[in-house]
């Protein structure tokens, strides 16, 4: 009889690594913060007491969630603007709140209710791209979540720094300041190709050789972006990218929309790894990834929330699903992207893209416990035909219940074990109320009429509440009979062929 | 001071008539099942006194949703097979699956099974189409949902009827049974063109018009459907339909994936209403509705969940986000499905479909008190900058906490008032098991074999569990480096031009 710090017995293991198994009355041994066995429960009971034991016979058991691309302190802006293009959503709504805002406290605020939100959501890793990333490292050690700092790295002044070499310089800093931390990794964060210059980048492929570190960057997001590029100089940014010696098997390439073969064929050759971010995709009309094809290749892809701006959740199971749907539907093929690649989308090739995969990822004797337990004993998730096609498909986020990282037992029964949830719940509210003034106040006059406009809240009359039942006629705001259907085709149609 | 049956106190109340509207601090009050009024929380003080009154202020109220395409039933069928297209699903496992089990008390349970899912989804209505339509309309005459009961008519014989004329003589008892029930409706629903010959077809359009009750059909679901009717009969099905007389303001033509620009004029002449089933056409790619478009035109445009077994789940809330994200997406365009139209799709929408917009669908004095409570306190909706923004894109279903269906508060703090929900977990169980059993048994062997390999659990051992690290490299399955990328592309792209 071996004694474990934690002991784990539940309905079903899907462990992902054997992939497309699920082990049923399966029992997870803990030491160390690090899984020792996963055996069947009944030998389990024979083999291994735990000081702390628990029995979970309606759960499921996965590997941690990785969010492998966002924006954590952007929650604050959360539902701040919708139903934009991206560049207009960045230049007119989200760029300007940035400049009047973003601060330590802001980045310390939001990335704090950013993680209270993912644990709450089953995910145990978060790779960032912010400004502040010291502070984004602080509060994730501080709250006991794995996380990848982004060393942030743009042309443009901004609060954390004023020019290329300020941004490199405080990089390395924040690199140093978590070097062997056990949870905190950092990865060089160039932010996109239209706003980092030639010399910058060529340093981030430097200092990403020289600390071993990935380089994480927003890729061919949109066509607009891959227009202007070819516009202005002739050439395709991956292409910039390649020259420039970006494209590597260190680089994590986000969004990625726009790709031909060629470019998919160079991915491949290169072993870069591409992050997908469906939901943001689909929220801006940025365009679509094609993962199932990119997957058929051998790249591994893995998935993003991107910001709570843009999507508006940070809900890894949820893009899970968005991500199986979307590529059925764009590749033609109801098979594409089943559901345990969609899992192992969202958990070891998260791992390997980070290059962690050695420690996280898949539930293995020797990994790390980084565990999330799911409840299938609710109505939305019953009859259970199949636990791997119900965590794809069926379950919401609401079903994780418990959550440990290196051991750690950090939601329990919902509950944040690491974090306050009214301190941040307080700190939210302040900061909605501060974002809404200082753009008021900020705003010219011309523009705070639009910002006035674009608010749905109206004070409300009960002249207004009782409102005739013959207004329903004039509701259909959108019937126009005079529109044709035709010249509604005028836009450029999407490029969905790119996903097979 | 006038006296009502129930008085809510709101922090926000999204009436959708008007649209685009939030009111701050309102109130509703309810006499008799229905809206009485709909005013400041300030004036309701003064001016009603509840015999039952709630305070919620940090709960939104909005129109109870309204899910206008299922198959309610189905729901037994949850996660039975996933990862297929649609004729393989239907004819490989859905099909046999529904001749060896569904029976009266196969829809019964299953029925229920969905009501509760339902319900806790805040869905106050559905339109479902099944066998034993009787059944479905007692099952949710006694949970006290609203419902529309289809009349199926299918060409093939079932457990239900054994050929046209019996299926309209059962359907036209069912309508008598249920003709006046407060909740109760029927509609006709012909299953599809390819299921259903033209002189059923012809009975069912004039069954409509003799009772005065919509038609509920699948239409132009997938390419393949639209194709096989070309090559046997020179006829698109929508002609077919149209040279029937089926295309008129009763029907609700659900799924409608293909549709060229002049099926859409036609489409708008004849006042068809459409049932956009985003999830369900995802998962099966089944090919993309152009809702932007046919809502630009004045096409009404509802939403359904489709049966759980293709989807795989009851959830409107999700459908109304999945709708507006993918029509942006497919429109390049992020203004297409604003959020305020992508609720009125949920609830106002859906009730002109059912012709019942008189009576539901939105939040006025003087419609049914069919009412949805969202929780809007739980960290994944703060900060609020825009309650209609934070529903559409950020809400997740488990933060229904109550539901009002003519005034009967049914869902009471995520609790079923008039559903026993441990009842309903055991009969679920008791369908998995004898699902699995019975197609066991009457699969011949090579078939039982199959059915094995598509299962996923398998018995793992210790020695299995405690795999080697090496193993890891053996999990990428879907490296084929000899694949040529251009060789992906063979397969037909996406007709998605068709959304703008």
């Amino acid at each position: 009889m071996q004694h474990v710090d934690t002991l784990i017995y539940a309905g079903w293991v899907i462990p992902v690594v054997p992939e497309n198994v699920v082990y049923e009355q399966h029992a997870i041994a803990i030491q160390d913060g690090k899984i020792v066995a996963i055996l069947p429960s009944s030998e389990a009971v024979r083999h291994y007491a735990g000081r702390i034991t628990y029995r979970l016979p309606s759960h499921v058991l996965i590997p941690g969630l990785i969010n492998t691309h966002t924006h954590a302190a952007m929650s604050l802006l959360r539902g701040f603007a919708d139903d934009l293009p991206l560049q207009r959503w960045l230049q007119e709504r989200i760029w300007p709140a940035e400049q009047a805002c973003v601060d330590a406290d802001f980045v310390a605020d939001g990335t704090r209710l950013a993680i209270a939100e993912m644990l709450r959501s089953g995910i145990t890793c978060f790779n960032d791209m912010y400004f502040f990333p010291d502070v984004v490292g602080e509060v994730a050690a501080a709250a006991g979540i794995r996380a990848c700092l982004g060393l942030i790295l743009i042309d443009f002044p901004t609060s954390w720094a004023a020019n290329a070499e300020e941004y490199l310089q405080k990089g390395l800093e924040v690199h140093k300041q978590f070097h062997g931390h056990p949870l905190i990794r950092t990865a060089i964060a160039p932010h996109a190709p239209y706003t980092v210059s030639d010399a910058p980048l060529q340093a981030a492929v430097k200092l990403s050789e020289q600390l071993d570190i990935p380089i994480h960057m927003h890729i061919h997001e949109t066509q607009e972006e891959v227009e202007a590029a070819v516009a202005e100089t002739g050439e395709r940014p991956l292409a910039r990218l390649a020259r420039l010696g970006v494209l590597n098997s260190r680089l994590m390439a986000v969004h990625m929309t726009q790709l031909q073969n060629d470019e998919i064929r160079l991915l491949a050759r290169q072993q870069v790894k591409v992050v997908h971010c469906p939901e943001s995709n689909l929220k801006l009309a940025s365009g679509f990834c094609p993962v199932s094809k990119l997957s058929r290749v051998g790249i591994t892809t893995a998935l993003g929330t991107d910001g709570a701006a843009s999507n508006d959740d940070l809900d890894i199971l949820g893009e899970m699903r968005t991500a199986a749907l979307l590529a059925k539907g764009l590749s033609r093929d109801a098979s594409s992207i089943a559901a345990a690649e969609a899992l192992r989308m969202a958990t070891l090739n998260g791992a390997k893209a980070l290059g962690i995969d050695y420690l996280t990822g898949s539930l293995e004797a020797g990994k790390a416990a980084d565990i999330t337990a799911i409840d299938m004993s609710h109505i939305e998730t019953q009859p259970i035909h199949n636990p791997l096609s119900q965590i794809v498909y069926a379950v919401g986020r609401d079903k994780v219940t418990d959550v440990w990282i290196a051991g750690k037992h950090l939601l329990k029964g919902r509950a944040l074990t690491s974090l306050d949830i009214h301190d941040i719940q307080a700190k939210t509210h302040l900061w909605r109320v501060r974002i809404e003034n200082v753009l008021n106040d900020e705003a010219p006059a011309e523009k705070r009429d639009e910002a006035e406009d674009d608010s749905m809240v109206v004070p409300a009359t009960e002249a207004a509440a009782e409102v005739p039942s013959a207004h329903l006629a004039e509701t259909e705001a959108d019937i126009d009979p005079s529109i044709d259907v035709a010249e509604l085709d005028a836009k450029p149609t999407p490029d969905a062929d790119a996903n097979d």
